[in-house]
């Protein structure tokens, strides 16, 4: 399947394409929480989220004749402007099929990385449907948003980053939390710091009333949710974890966190005030988790990743105070 | 004075305390400029400014005996917040004088760090004389924003970084760009591009009616201004070069460039749509200059340092769009 070999390669691929994140830490925070907290900030990647790298990575490995049909993807936003700008930089071309009601902004950054953008309706419309019948008429390699082993493998180089970076200032990670939909992130950085911190435990954080993955993780088999109530979280409207993802979060002892809308907004204000971050909702959902203690922090350290911070300003500005 | 052996030895200090921040760059920014722009994220210093790292290389040279008595300085805001956490880390209580107009944020955050604030008047008093009046009351060591050789150095630890990080990249950079108000930052970073990065021109960046660094450097010597406008730019009304680093810069040949308070909400919205960061005004005035075309960067590479991230929500909520 994915391996550290894989993550380490795609790293290698990534190296002249991506932003370096930082890990950044704040005493303010550190002395609230009464542990030590590092934030990997993914929501500084290229195109406003960690989704880029996955997306280099499938892309760079392109034949010159796949890359003359192109690329064809599905995604809520930030696999699309992911897939938008990495197809751009590699000469492809790019069509992305996004929901109708996707946050304007995520919309307005993948046409301006020049792709051509497809709208659904997510309420009654299939997008893995769209998005195949488009690879069959045009040729277009069509790039799924977590499972694929390329994808997984690049996301899981911010779990090498968040490594090497702890190891850079002598700090065993107790606890490494990420938000969770698809998991490719999380599986991929399950897999790099099974090899590089075996000692920290894996969480995947994900909004209240879609909690999939915790449920799934919590019953060590993959279960779908039939969610009642809408989440803030855009990026994370998730209903069951990935085929590929799954198996790899569970036998690296991943379990699951949840967090409400509220303590998500809490944290996107937390990230801006202390952090100086822009982080959008479902970015901020493993945040939240810790600020509102599902994980006891007394006297540990804990790498949480704020994923993206592609949100529209109507948003953040009623959120920040 | 300051040598680039100081800022090497000040980097080894300051390692176990600092975040180290990101060399930003976004390819749509890029395309919009015509050249390569990177942005040294310094508001995700701890603190939410670089003030904080020359505050570190001076705390942590003093003898246990100065520790004990304490540390005093005046600031409008962002080496308050640095010499409070610098000399809570290091076991020293702090005094810090500050305009009794200073965003709030930066007052609070000041007092958060277990700081005394003592508030002044900055249009009937003069915070030298207050400071030094403190010092010699209490026997604390007065802490200088600026004109200080090992502030000089700690803030000069940017440059060092800057290089490294462009040198990582395969990347010569033609133009270092960062706001300036004494110029302890443009100063040390000046000093350390010399040694690591000698084909980079410097320049220096203030709000468009506080251009006394501008003119002095035009002139070749120190000029005083007395402005008749005033600026959001609350970090960088300064009036005159300091008298320790203006000879650095002039002898490293920088040069100015100014830009207008709405050229610098522009550049703090573009931070925060692009770069998913919070600049403060006087943090975004290198961004804005590169922004309104001060330079051209056509075919060109420019660092610019985004300086601080505290700006009052108010404020931000307002800029953004």
């Amino acid at each position: 399947m994915v391996t550290y070999k894989d993550i380490s390669a795609a790293a290698g691929r990534l190296a002249p394409f991506i932003n370096r994140t930082p890990l950044l830490e704040s005493e303010s925070v550190n002395d609230q929480l009464g542990g030590r907290l590092f934030l990997k900030a993914e929501c500084l990647q290229k195109t406003g989220s960690f989704k880029f790298r996955g997306a280099t990575n499938r892309i760079s490995q392109l034949s010159e004749e796949e890359k003359k049909s192109g690329v064809v993807a599905y995604s809520s936003g930030n696999h699309a402007q992911g897939i938008a700008l990495a197809a751009k930089l590699h000469g492809a071309p790019a069509t992305i099929v996004m929901p109708i009601d996707a946050p304007q902004m995520k919309i307005k950054n993948t046409e301006r990385h020049d792709a051509r953008v497809v709208l659904y309706d997510r309420y009654t419309e299939n997008r893995e449907e769209i998005g195949e019948s488009i690879a069959a008429e045009t040729g277009a390699v069509l790039v799924p948003p977590f499972d694929d082993p390329h994808i997984i493998a690049g996301q899981g180089t911010v779990g090498l980053e968040v490594a090497a970076q702890a190891e850079a200032l002598g700090v065993s990670l107790d606890y490494f939390l990420a938000p969770i939909s698809g998991g490719g992130l999380s599986a991929g950085c399950s897999v790099a710091l099974a090899e590089k911190s075996p000692e920290t435990k894996i969480y995947v954080a994900e909004p209240a009333h879609y909690d999939d993955s915790t449920k799934s993780l919590a019953a060590g088999e993959r279960l779908r949710i039939q969610p009642t109530e809408k989440s803030i979280c855009d990026a994370l409207l998730q209903t069951t974890p990935g085929e590929l993802t799954f198996p790899l979060l569970k036998s690296n002892g991943a379990q699951g966190v949840t967090a409400s809308d509220e303590e998500v907004k809490a944290a996107m204000r937390l990230a801006f005030g202390e952090f100086k971050l822009v982080v959008e909702p479902g970015g901020a959902v493993a945040l939240a988790a810790i600020l509102s203690g599902r994980l006891e922090l007394t006297g540990k350290a804990a790498c949480v990743v704020c994923t993206g911070g592609n949100v529209d300003a109507a948003l953040i500005r009623g959120v920040i105070s």
